[in-house]
């Protein structure tokens, strides 16, 4: 069995030799630039985690964990065209670098990469691997528009919110680790067990991400907190002090959320956390967020794989869950 | 054997018939607008007439010659963006009847609809389906990025033009019937030949459209004759008018493309139409387009399947190539 550094090395080395083709040197400068960019490549980890916990050989999985990765750099490139992004990871974004075309573009070509990387797969697990990459590409599409609609929206339910991060960030999560585990052959309840888990992993990961955005420690987390609040972002603490405001703190919530752009934004972060904090929104968030890591662990505890194996999924998933940035 | 029309009934009748996902409305319903605007399916026509040379049962090949239609969508959905046109068949483009957003994260789902649809093969030949259809797709993608660089480069070659237009649009219809003859279990260098047949006729029929913009009958030419004269586009008829003008006519020439916002259109347009008269480069362009339909012609007689067989598909080329729209 690999270590957690470990399998990070073979991932960051992979995407480091990984050869794409050069000319046109514009579509395919972004790409590799993007990709260099860095993040913690969690997905493609998890991918081969899944297939170390069933079997010997890893290798089969290395292609697909880089397809995940490409893949998942593919939206954030066109994510941050449609989100306006000057920076990613402290850098400029492609279509800021280059020009808005480019990061059409070079996006296209990268999803695109991401099949050709998927269909190294040995064959006779293609027409698997490729049915479910297929049908979570869509879904995160799907999760995307959602995210947008949401942006204009009156209002958000807790289930559409869910929802909408379930198909933006959590099956892409849990994709990666099923592919994982198909290519070990692992049984098929196994196969959805581990989806399961990554799932509500991501769905729990998701919420703790909201909380760390108004709650989280300024020094360590990598955002500007409070940024969800001045965006007015229909994030899940603010979808749920919604429902629950009544009377005075519902139109003091209000009149901040009307107000746009406030003469003192610390004012608004503070101003809000207040409401939050008088509507323990946090501790029912924490809860939230529990409950979707409890069914994770549930659906990791079903998995027919020695204990032992198990548990660099589960301190890896423990790390996650307790980070603060 | 099938009859073109009954090909075509087919494919108009399966694009009706496709039942895409319909939530997020606003996700799908711009993939059905787009694909409903119709056109002249002459790609996915390809794939069948191509799998009906080879083969009895032409229905195995049907989701692929919609995966190429549906790609080939995606591919002017993103390409109009890019171009900021605002009309495809007559009809708003999808970015300007609903968002920029809209047209990119659309045009995403609907290139995995496309991989959606590709999945549908039968299992064993999907393998080097997928392979043949990644590869084009890439191609598709690098044929755009050099058809952009291009409006901004100084000077193009005949040769960056012929590999641009390969690139962007003939790889395409090559693939187109590559997909149907391999579906139809046609000999190795049967593939291949039938591959070079539709990229060469992709090429002649591009230049033939290069051709009609300066010249085609304005009663009968869809688009507005002269269109790439305004536009100063670098078609094969300017390359080869730059490379051959001299002394007063290249200063002409020079002045009317430095003069990007003529008062007189119509005037620019007659000027460098002399100009090209002068130089003879209707004739010339008429020969060069000659000489890739012969590769196409000759492609076609090499593969091993009864001439009767092979006349609709020689038929269906010399209507592509001798069409005044």
């Amino acid at each position: 069995m690999y270590s957690l550094s470990e399998l990070q090395d073979i991932v960051s080395q992979s995407i480091a030799e990984k050869k794409f083709p050069q000319e046109p040197h514009l579509l395919y400068e972004p790409i590799t630039y993007f990709l260099r960019l860095g993040g913690k490549r969690l997905r493609p980890v998890l991918t081969l985690m899944a297939s170390d916990l069933f079997a010997v050989d890893i290798k089969p999985a290395i292609p697909v964990a880089l397809a995940i990765e490409v893949f998942h750099n593919f939206t954030l490139m066109h994510d941050d065209i449609m989100d306006k992004a000057p920076l990613r990871r402290g850098q400029p974004t492609v279509h800021e670098k280059w020009t808005v075309n480019t990061a059409i573009l070079s996006g296209d070509a990268m999803m695109i990469l991401s099949y050709q990387l998927l269909a190294e797969v040995p064959q006779q697990y293609l027409y698997e691997v490729l049915r479910v990459f297929n049908k979570m590409v869509l879904e995160v599409c799907e999760g995307q528009q959602y995210d947008m609609e949401f942006e204009s929206r009156e209002s958000v339910s807790e289930d559409e919110y869910i929802q909408m991060i379930r198909l933006k960030t959590s099956v892409l999560i849990g994709t990666a680790l099923k592919i994982g585990a198909i290519l070990a052959n692992a049984p098929a309840e196994d196969v959805e067990h581990i989806y399961d888990f990554g799932v509500n992993m991501g769905i729990a990961f998701q919420i703790q991400d909201d909380i760390l955005d108004v709650y989280g420690d300024p020094s360590k987390f990598g955002k500007q907190v409070g940024g969800d609040i001045l965006e007015n972002k229909k994030t899940w603490l603010l979808i749920k002090a919604m429902q629950l405001a009544t009377g005075e703190k519902l139109g003091l919530l209000q009149s901040w959320i009307s107000n746009r752009n406030p003469h003192d934004a610390e004012e608004k972060v503070k101003a809000i956390t207040a409401i939050y904090d008088q509507l323990e929104i946090k501790q029912q968030a924490e809860k939230l967020k529990n409950t979707f890591a409890d069914r994770a662990y549930q659906a990791l505890e079903q998995i027919k794989a020695p204990e032992q194996r198990k548990q660099a999924l589960k301190v890896f998933a423990a790390k996650l869950l307790i980070r603060e940035n």
